[in-house]
């Protein structure tokens, strides 16, 4: 057991979910059973907040606050996109040392994982002891090392939900329904538009994802052919679809606006789906062509949580504090799959996860590159957690008297 | 009690809800339980089924599979956009009386009433004894006589949940968000991304509305000010705003493509968001502004309904065919509420329905006509049924030691 006697850290970076509030208050009320543990802070916007000594004690919190933030979607200690330079870091120092900080948990993406690495080598270098343990988090289930990342499962289901009804509806009133989901070099999220499927000719009929190349002319020809099959057609297609060359199709669009990442915006403009509206409608003879982009609700909208994910989530929380205070390791939290189901988790260096992403593995995406495998399903469909019904409706038809 | 024997027919039409099946399934199963029913048809696709003579027997329909039927969203018969003429009706009638249809309930909007209306007026002059009856559906709420719509409270649940997580995510990484919400004519769907809000800076903190012009000088001085008071801004805005002269904002953009009633296409396009966000980049100093179009989501996602909605869908179905049969009456159902919150139901002459629609009471919008106000709470909220709660965390500030 780590002996350091000190304050547990705690932050949330980058894009919120629906259960990352699970693992902040996992972590927060392991910690506190500490008696090492003097307090447990939390800093408000990320590392932001932190180089702005911006804390709150947590200590001080009730646990039935606690419960009720865990079940509310969205960053409860607020978030940034900030990415720390060394001299960042260096303020973050200054900060953790004058106010005894030696346990940092920061729960984030890959960004996270990077800023949690640099802090802790500069903390070596610093002589200065202070425990670092990233917890993962995103809903484009794009870090390495681990299963798949909490907040995927839950942003999974609201895909799910959301194309199941729309595949509905679509059949109700026939037409081309275009559904543009987050990801931007990653499917993951994207697929997860399958995941509802029950009937054979059930939309999404064709999903596209960052990993292949995408073309007007291969996507007008797939819509034809699936509109000739069954009259309509629903598509799911990632924000992050890029051409041959690798260039992001919605790219010009952005407007050119860019975050401390250098990432192009892509959420929170409609312009891809009106595009390739547009290609259909001038390509085929289709008229009825409908495009949404389903945007933030798929990270935050209320009430659509993945039980299996909000308790993975609850859980790499609580494992960052037990690693960091029982065992006394610096690292990431990463989940590994048994069976079908179960999850046991261990730790991984935090130089594993952070800056680099994951993809789609070849095997999750169909050798046309215009749907996802069994495989995928057999994958994602455990995380989301149980999802309701639909059915059809099961009635003979009326045999025709007038017009034979 | 009507004495005449024969079939009864039920179609739906226009937009699909979550909870149109409710009053599907409600009529077909009421209208099974007497004995001069001698078949219960449903039509597929509306009244081009009726027309195409596509009709199916739900008396061989399972209660299972109605029950079913009856918990998935979206048009189980599927529907349709179009508008019967006096010539359209004539064929309706033909399919009626081959196939001895004494009957008729029409699940819809107030075009569907109209039809309706027609179909009922003609089978009068034609001396052929046709009971008609409309079933009120739209999660626009916009019809008349009618205290609201089944149909409403599910959507607006979709949309308070919608923006109670947008508030949410907001909050975590300030900047404007816009959220673009179905309504042409009628804001109370709009109106509803205010029903969830808790803390007194919760967002929606602009709502805008067709009922009141949109201008761009007074929408960016709105926003401006917010951001002033709150350091960030979240927006609800109907599809259908207009300008000063009544036109549509979002008509420019909709490349002129128009449905069999004349209606330009809002829906499935993120044009309107993208300008609104353009127009707030350029008249102020905001950077960060992201939009959203709810799109179809709103009439169609997959679980989630308000119990409420589903209830009183089922209900204005079962007493379609207890006015039909039991009181040989046409009409459309309607809704009076009583006490708070409780619900009669009434039968309204169809042409009090049909064509014209509702638009929000002036007593809803506030003065500035950027807002709701209490007395739409009040009205609204029993409407969408249980919602999840959220919580903020309660924590005391740390004090700092360095940045004093």
């Amino acid at each position: 057991m780590s002996l350091i006697k000190g304050k547990v850290l705690i932050a949330q970076g980058g894009g919120p979910t629906a259960v990352i509030n699970q693992s902040f208050v996992g972590a927060a009320l392991e910690a506190r059973k500490f008696p090492q543990v003097t307090r447990v802070y939390g800093a408000m916007h990320g590392i932001k907040g932190i180089v702005n000594e911006e804390l709150c004690d947590l200590t001080e919190a009730t646990t039935h606050n606690l419960e009720a933030v865990a079940r509310t979607p969205s960053s409860g200690l607020f978030s940034t996109r900030d990415k720390p330079t060394v001299d960042y870091c260096r303020k973050i120092f200054e900060v953790c040392r004058a106010h005894d900080v030696r346990y940092f948990f920061y729960i984030g993406g890959n960004d996270s994982a990077d800023a949690c690495r640099i802090v802790n080598e500069q903390a070596r270098s610093d002589r200065y002891e202070l425990r670092v343990i990233h917890i993962p988090k995103t809903i484009d289930n794009d870090l390495k090392v681990t299963d798949h990342c909490p907040g995927y499962g839950s942003a999974a289901k609201f895909v799910a939900q959301a194309f199941s009804g729309a595949n509905l509806d679509n059949r109700a009133l026939p037409g081309v329904y275009i559904g543009v989901v987050m990801g931007r070099h990653a499917g993951f999220l994207t697929a997860a538009s399958a995941l509802a499927r029950t009937f054979d000719d059930d939309g999404p009929h064709l999903v596209y994802v960052p990993e292949r190349a995408f073309t007007r002319k291969q996507f007008t020809q797939d819509v034809q052919a699936v509109f000739l099959k069954h009259k309509r057609c629903v598509i799911a297609v990632s924000e992050g679809i890029v051409d041959a060359k690798g260039k992001p199709i919605a790219e010009q669009f952005s407007g050119g606006e860019r975050d401390s990442h250098g990432n192009v915006q892509l959420s929170g403009t409609g312009a891809l789906g009106d595009l390739l509206s547009s290609w259909i409608k001038a390509d085929t003879k289709i008229t009825r062509v409908r495009a949404d982009t389903l945007g933030y609700l798929q990270r935050s909208f209320l009430g659509c949580v993945s039980e299996v994910d909000a308790a993975e989530a609850r859980e790499v929380g609580e494992k960052a504090a037990q690693y960091a205070i029982w065992h006394n390791l610096d690292g990431s939290v990463a989940i590994h799959r048994v069976g079908d189901y179960a999850v046991k988790y261990f730790l991984t260096p935090l130089h594993t996860v952070a800056q680099k992403t994951s993809e789609m593995p070849a095997k999750f995406i169909n050798k046309k590159g215009n749907n996802v495998t069994d495989a995928f399903i057999r994958y994602a469909r455990p995380l989301i957690g149980a999802m309701p019904t639909v059915a059809r409706l099961s009635a003979p038809r009326v045999r025709k008297v007038l017009n034979k």
